[in-house]
């Protein structure tokens, strides 16, 4: 096996061809990771998640990491880690246009990605919608990848 | 898609089944978030690791947060999340039955599981080896599966 570094260019294609992020926030000193289902676009990563820990810990302290991984043949593969910063999207300020290009992505597996979520009877299109919508913004983003020869 | 939480007994048995895990660290607010090789048994998880930026953190603040992940059919998952302690397992206070037993469970993959690592020229068994033994003591865990139908 070899490792080499990925470009920009490969993280953020690394970034568009996935859907799932393990995602690390931090209270005080205390860590918590959780998967997310994102959608990537102009460096940041959109998401919706229900009211919970992780949205009460990144509104109180927006720094977070990020990793997504990408398998590839035997033993390959790629990461890309992110350092961020949560960034809320309320309905007020407008973002419909984000809020319904994400949604349309990633309803397709609402059921998978939200862990302990309660199902969606109305999409998160409504001004009373439950669901938070907010992206990490990137400030810093690496990637490695390991290949099998050389 | 029905969601239900898992009992301490299948939380253990989904950290048995599985090596893979994501390991959140933080310094002072800044949370880092990476995979981990792991071994379970006995209510803690063992890893090796060369230096770096996650060792060089869990010294300086040794509570952690980890997820396993489980996909089964389809949709289905069972995660696991955990809250525990770094514990430092250095070759001069011996530990050798567990750094054997974790090293030969481990090995098999030590190339996959250790992104940027070197390759290691000689398992971690010698008093020079750069590799790091530590466990993830658990303090707490959680876990819930996620089904189709009912």
């Amino acid at each position: 096996m070899w490792i080499r570094v990925l470009s920009p260019a490969e993280c953020t294609q690394v970034l568009s061809d996935h859907r799932i992020a393990y995602l690390a926030c931090a209270k005080e000193e205390r860590p918590y990771v959780v998967p997310i289902y994102y959608a990537y676009w102009d460096h940041a990563l959109y998401a919706f998640s229900m009211p919970g820990r992780k949205i009460e810990w990144m509104r109180a302290n927006a720094i977070v990491s990020l990793l997504v991984e990408e398998k590839e043949r035997g033993r390959e593969w790629k990461s890309v880690v992110i350092e961020g910063r949560y960034e809320e999207l309320p309905d007020s300020v407008g973002h419909k246009v984000e809020r319904d290009r994400c949604w349309a992505l990633l309803s397709k597996h609402a059921n998978w990605w939200e862990p302990g979520a309660l199902k969606p009877v109305t999409p998160p299109l409504s001004n009373h919608s439950e669901h938070i919508f907010y992206r990490i913004l990137i400030d810093r983003v690496s990637g490695r990848e390991a290949k099998e020869g050389r």
